[in-house]
């Protein structure tokens, strides 16, 4: 029997994922979450679910609201609200996705095409602020004021990160400094404050609400420095994703801020030429893809997506053994082992 | 003494409008409201508050965050509070004027150009954005879940009244129904917000908590009314704004819907072309301004706004008197009145 169920565990660790290992382990809170997600996008004005579903629906794994609910159920948890805030998290990604879309006229006319332009910018600003909102309504319903405190700061912090990524575009003087606060706020926050909020459900004290703060704050900034690794890996498009979307909008990521930064004299032109005039012909991807590999700018970005990991993971060392810890332990680790 | 004091009234009443006079009664509150906005609209990022700035500073009368304090004041509330709930009231405010003004490229070629074009499109959605969560914010801070709820409410039915007003440009088949269920959503609801929690914090009971909201939602209501109106009045030209602003969006708002019903077969190609084609030339203003009127549209829509106005008085009746009641029930008849 024993052996019949290592074997079982055998198969899980080498064909299925840990987020969906995860998933397995609070696949009823999850089951509810998604039906509360569903529930709540409805509205009298029909193009609000329309809209709304075709994010919600789009395969996402649900990661944060995952990191919500594993935190409150580790923290040994009973109640009810776990779901709410997780389906409130969700919601807040939702929205951030939809006003993230947003496109000016000049990204217009450098032909991006979001999925958002289905419906133009507008309605999809509208179904963000109609989820963002219902996401409150949610937390207030948690009867939770520091839960919402947490998100509501959050909220805030992911709005400035958007709008200092503003600058990233088209600026080769874009520091690594910038960049790494860009990552902390835009996407960091809200991996933070989906495990921090969980946590804080379960009474756990001081000491295990900040380790599940820690290990969402690591696990965000690994997970955007290998995204944005991955943008110029061609393990990207074997897993059927585009690659170049950064390069294209001449947006400064690590990848290419450490290449630019450690680039020969004879390259500088290059740079200038595709990031600042953002001029682009179209072998000007695989050289730029060359150029980061060649400087080593690929190898150092996921070495420090590793260290993020490796912190990430370290944090978990205030919650006690469980099928949980060792789940949210191995998306550290896979987190980083995607982009190999 | 007296005499004197009674000629000040006299001045008071004729010179100087209800909204100052409201805005004197809580010119204290008021102040501190302002210092508060000014406080928490700051940011590391500095476009955040350039960018806030620009509306939040443009002159706005903060009508709805002086219904708050208003509220707040009239019913014997002594804390503080009332300040963070009417700076969170503006925020919502301020960042549902940024999303409104977003444009899609269909905008952008009928020839709009909107203040938030000096920025784009993007920082416009990222600072309200930002807003919308100073606000959450600032409503933690009042440590009262019950207010939390009633702006959460009323952000999400705002979204709701937005998207539902995109179907009324180009649409000569909106009815009247959809049209006041945009504008108690889309304006209404903050008004009846604001008045509704400011009410709630001075532990008067329901029926006063009732009344202000309602007071508030009928306010909203009329004072749209009276704004669509103004948009198709030589009155509003002669108050230093432009005429004709829906009519070139080719929005359906109460008098267009009232003048394009009324019309005579003959009118009926003018009213096809000039809305659902929006296909306009410079002298097609004029004559819906003169259909509006020889149609009775502009007259009823003024006396339905009236009707509104005096809902909106009565529902004050739940207050004991007071300088505070006597100006907002001057600020109902006020609303109506500058249409004349």
């Amino acid at each position: 029997m024993g052996g019949s169920a290592d074997v079982r565990d055998e198969v899980r660790k080498t064909d299925v994922s840990p987020v969906e290992q995860l998933h397995a382990l609070i696949a009823t809170d999850m089951a509810a979450t998604d039906k509360l997600i569903h529930n709540r996008m409805t509205s009298g004005v029909a193009l609000i679910p329309d809209l709304a579903r075709h994010l919600i629906d789009s395969g996402g794994k649900r990661l944060r609201p995952m990191l919500t609910l594993a935190a409150a159920q580790a923290g040994g948890y009973t109640g009810g609200h776990h779901v709410r805030l997780a389906a409130a998290v969700e919601f807040i990604h939702t929205a951030t996705l939809l006003h993230d879309d947003v496109v000016d006229e000049s990204a217009l006319r450098r032909g991006k095409v979001s999925a958002n332009l289905m419906w133009g910018n507008k309605p999809s600003v509208l179904v963000g602020d109609f989820l963002f909102s219902r996401a409150f309504q949610l937390m207030v319903e948690t009867d939770n004021l520091a839960v919402l405190d947490i998100l509501a700061g959050a909220a805030a912090v992911i709005a400035e990160g958007e709008v200092m990524q503003l600058k990233s575009s088209n600026n080769l003087s874009v520091t690594e400094e910038h960049y790494l606060k860009v990552v902390s706020s835009k996407t960091a926050a809200l991996f933070a404050a989906a495990a921090e909020s969980g946590a804080l459900l379960s009474d756990q004290g001081e000491e295990f609400v900040c380790g599940l703060r820690d290990y969402g704050e690591n696990l965000g900034i690994a997970f955007q420095l290998v995204d944005d690794a991955l943008d110029y890996s061609g393990r990207q498009a074997l897993m059927g994703k585009t690659v170049g979307d950064d390069f294209r909008e001449a947006k400064m990521t690590l990848p290419l801020i450490l290449a630019h930064a450690r680039a020969k004299e004879a390259d500088k032109p290059f740079w200038k030429r595709v990031i600042e005039t953002g001029n682009q012909t179209e072998s000007d991807l695989d050289r730029a893809i060359t150029l980061i590999e060649q400087t080593g700018a690929m190898q150092e970005t996921m070495k420090r997506a590793r260290a993020y990991a490796d912190v990430a993971k370290a944090a978990l060392k205030v919650m006690p053994d469980s099928d949980i810890k060792r789940a949210l332990a191995d998306i550290a680790d896979f987190c980083v082992e995607r982009a190999y």
